[in-house]
C-alpha cells in the first residue's frame, strides 16, 4: 500500500508528547512520579458534580442533550465574565474543550506557514504541539525567574521601540507572544508586577499581541499574583482559562477572553473544530459554581491552595535536606509561590535525559526539561510536580533521586577520570 | 489599533455557518422549521444517562474527572469495535470530542495547503468549514440519487484507471473523497450494494483514500444500510461515527476507525487539539451501552427509527397534497429511506435562496440548498429536515411552503411578463 496515504506536511511536524511516553512507562506500581501534570484527584469536587449532573438531566435534560450554540452556554460565559477580575462582557467569552482547544484555535486564527511566533524558554509542551500544525517558526524567549526578559524579547522582535512606533514592520513581526505569567509550567515561576507592566508597555510599543495562559493562577499559597496582562490592556492580549486546576479536567472545559479584532474568527474557528464544548458539562459546571450562594469556587480552592502548598513545602524541606552536597556543586531550585511545580538545575556537566533512567529503576520519576525548550534546551534542568504525592512520599522521593544523583555524579567523576 | 492583530490568510476561508446564521433568525415563536439539523430531543434517553451519570461519579468519580489518554477510554473503544459491522481492533479506534473533530483532524493530517479533497457535491457544509483552515482545494463530483458517480469521480481524479494502476501520480492527485452514503446530508440519499462495490474498487485502483462519515446510518426505516465502505477496504478508508443521533449530541462524541498507516498521526493531532475527550462523557455512554444486558442500543433506536419514519412519510404525504400543481412545473423531492433530511428541487426558473424571506413572513423555514455545494451550486434546492416537527405542525408548514412558492411562481411570472 506504499503511498496510498499522503500525509500532510504538517503531518512530519506532529509528535508524540515526551511526557505522555514517559507517563506511561512510570504507571508501574510503587513507582513515586514527580513526572505528572496532573492535578491531585482528591481535589475533585465530586459530589457537587454528582448533585449538578442530577438537576442538569432533571430540569434541562433536553436542553443540555442537544446541539448547543458554539459561542458557550449563556450562563456559563457569564459567571467566567463576572468571575475575572477586569471588565468582561459575556460576548468576549468563548467557551472551548479545555484550554488546550484555545491553543488550538488560536493558531488556526493567527498563525501562517512560516510565521514567527515567541514563546517563553522554557514553555508548555502542550502550546508547542498546539502551535506546530500550522507550521510556525517558534522562536523560544530567554526567561528569568520572573518569566520573559524584556531585552530578549526586543531583539527577539528585532525592531527597535522607534522603528516599531513607526508601524514599520517586515512580513516576520511575530504574530504574539505566548506567556504564562502564573506559577508557569513547567518551571513554577510566576511575574511580578513591576515586569507585567513592563512587558504590557513593550507589547504595545512593539504592537505585539499577547497570548495569556492562567490555568494555575488561582492555586496560589500565600497572596494572589498580580493582575494578569489581559486586565491591563484587554484589546491586545487573548486570555485562556480553564476549570481543570479549581475544579477537574474530566469535563474539558475552558475559556478564552478574545478581543473583538479577533472573537468572530477564533469561533467560526470553534465551530469547525467541534461544532461547541459538551452542552451537558457547560451546565454542569455552570450548575456548582452557583452552589453556596454562588461562592462554591471561594468556598473550594482555598482547599486545593492548603494541599498544594503543604506538598511544595514537603519538597522544599526534602530538597533541602537531601541535596545539600550538590548545592555546593551548582544545583538550584526555586521557591514556587503557587501552582503545581518546582523547577530544578542539576550541577553542570549532568543531563536530566541521562539521569531519568537511574532514577526509574531506583522508583522515582520526573520530566527532563529539555522536552520544554523550543530552541536550545538547557539539558541541567528537571519538572517536579509536588501535587499528587502525599507528604511522606515526597521524602522517599526525593531521597531516592538523591541517591541517583550520587550515582550519577560518581560516573560522571568515573569518566572524567578515564578520559 | 489598526494592523495590530494580523490574521492568518486561513482566516479569509472561514466563514460563519450559513445554517447558523438562518436558525438564529428562525428561533422565533410560531416558525414550523425544517430547517435546523437537530435530532428529535424526545427521543434523548434522559433517564438512562441520570443513572449512568450517577453510577460513575459514585463507582469511579476521580478516574472520570481526571485527565485520560488521548485515544479514549478503554472500554469505550472496545465497545465501539465490537459494535461496528466489521472486523475492528479497538487500537484502530479513537474517540472523538463528536465526529465533527474527527474531519478538523483528518484535514490536519492529511491536507496541504492548495491540496485537491473531493467531496460529493451537495455535502455536509461542517465538513466544508472543517477542511477550510487547511486551505485545501476543494473539488465537488456530481453525485446522482445513490452518491458520487464514478464518471465523475474518474474525471474529477483527472487519470484513467490504467494510469493510476502504474501509480504515476502527478502532484494533484487529490488526498481523499468525503463520502456519506448513507442518508447524507443534505439530501437524505442513500449509496446501493452495487455503488458500493463500484466506489470501493474505483477508489482503489486510483489509490484515492475514501473518508467515510456515517451519523445517519442507524436511523433506517425499513432495512438496514449496505455495508460500510470501510468493511470493504479496512486500510484504504477512514471511517467516522458518531452517538449523536442514537443517544444525544450534547455529550459531543463521536469515533474514528482509522487504518494503521494513519492512526498514529491522528492521534497526536487529537493530543494537540484537546488533550481528550472528556472522560466523563465517554464513561456515562459506555454505561449506557451496557444497559440491558449490552443491548440498549438495539432497544432505543428502533424507537427513533418509528419516529423519524412516521415523520418522514408525513412529510411526503403532506407534499404529495400540497405540490401537485408544482410538479407538472417541474418540482421534485425524493423519498428517503431513513436519516432526518429530505431534498426538495423547486421548478426551473426559481431560486430557494429568493423564496426563503417570503417562506420565513408565512413562519416557516427551511435551508437553500446552495450552502451545500463546494463548487456549482444547484440555486433551485432546499433541505427539509421532517424530524424536529410533530406530524400536524408537518403538515401545516408546507402548507406555508407551498403558498410561499404559489406567490413566488406569480411574482417570477409578472417579472418575466414584464420583461
Amino acid at each position: 500500500m506504499h503511498n496510498y496515504w499522503t500525509l500532510s506536511q504538517r503531518a512530519a511536524a506532529m509528535n508524540p508528547s515526551v511526557l505522555r511516553e514517559i507517563l506511561k512507562v512510570i504507571e508501574r506500581p510503587g513507582m513515586i512520579s514527580f513526572a505528572g501534570g496532573l492535578p491531585a484527584p482528591e481535589t475533585f469536587p465530586v459530589e457537587a458534580f454528582a448533585r449538578a449532573s442530577e438537576r442538569v438531566l432533571r430540569e434541562q435534560g433536553s436542553a443540555a442533550l442537544q446541539y448547543a450554540p458554539s459561542e458557550g452556554y449563556g450562563p456559563l460565559r457569564e459567571a467566567v465574565a463576572a468571575m475575572l477580575p477586569w471588565q468582561v462582557s459575556p460576548e468576549q467569552v468563548l467557551i472551548t474543550t479545555g484550554s488546550q482547544q484555545g491553543l488550538d484555535l488560536v493558531a488556526k486564527v493567527l498563525l501562517d506557514a512560516g510565521s514567527r511566533v515567541l514563546v517563553e524558554e522554557p514553555t508548555y509542551l502542550g502550546a508547542l504541539q498546539a502551535f506546530a500544525p500550522m507550521q510556525p517558526q517558534v522562536c523560544g524567549v530567554a526567561a528569568d525567574e520572573e518569566g520573559v526578559k524584556l531585552d530578549a524579547l526586543h531583539a527577539a522582535v528585532g525592531e527597535t521601540q522607534a522603528t516599531a512606533a513607526q508601524a514599520n514592520y517586515t512580513a516576520n513581526h511575530p504574530r504574539f507572544l505566548y506567556v504564562l505569567p502564573n506559577f508557569q509550567n513547567p518551571t513554577g515561576h510566576s511575574m511580578g508586577e513591576a515586569r507585567r507592566v513592563a512587558l504590557v508597555q513593550a507589547a504595545q510599543n512593539l504592537r505585539l499581541p499577547l497570548l495569556e495562559d492562567n490555568p494555575y493562577g488561582e492555586l496560589w499559597f500565600d497572596a494572589p499574583p498580580p493582575a494578569p496582562l489581559a486586565s491591563r490592556n484587554p484589546n491586545g492580549v487573548i486570555y485562556l482559562g480553564s476549570f481543570s486546576k479549581v475544579l477537574a479536567p474530566g469535563l474539558r472545559l475552558g475559556y478564552m477572553v478574545a478581543p473583538k479584532a479577533v472573537f468572530p474568527k477564533l469561533l467560526q474557528a470553534k465551530q469547525a473544530a467541534d461544532l461547541h464544548t459538551p452542552g451537558f458539562n457547560q451546565r454542569m459546571v455552570a450548575q456548582v459554581l452557583q452552589e453556596d450562594g454562588g461562592n462554591f469556587l471561594s468556598q473550594h480552592v482555598p482547599n486545593i491552595r492548603a494541599l498544594y502548598k503543604s506538598r511544595c513545602q514537603a519538597m522544599l524541606n526534602a530538597l533541602q535536606c537531601e541535596m545539600t552536597e550538590f548545592v555546593a556543586q551548582g544545583m538550584a531550585w526555586n521557591k514556587p509561590a503557587g501552582g503545581m511545580f518546582l523547577w530544578l538545575r542539576l550541577p553542570p556537566g549532568m543531563d536530566a535525559q541521562n539521569l531519568l533512567p537511574k532514577a526509574i529503576a531506583k522508583n522515582v520519576a520526573f520530566v527532563p526539561g529539555a522536552a520544554f525548550y523550543a530552541n536550545q534546551p538547557d539539558v541541567r534542568t528537571m519538572r517536579l510536580s509536588f501535587v499528587t504525592v502525599d507528604e511522606e512520599k515526597i521524602a522517599q522521593g526525593i531521597a531516592l533521586l538523591a541517591q541517583a544523583i550520587r550515582e550519577a555524579v560518581r560516573e560522571t567523576g568515573r569518566e572524567v577520570q578515564a578520559k
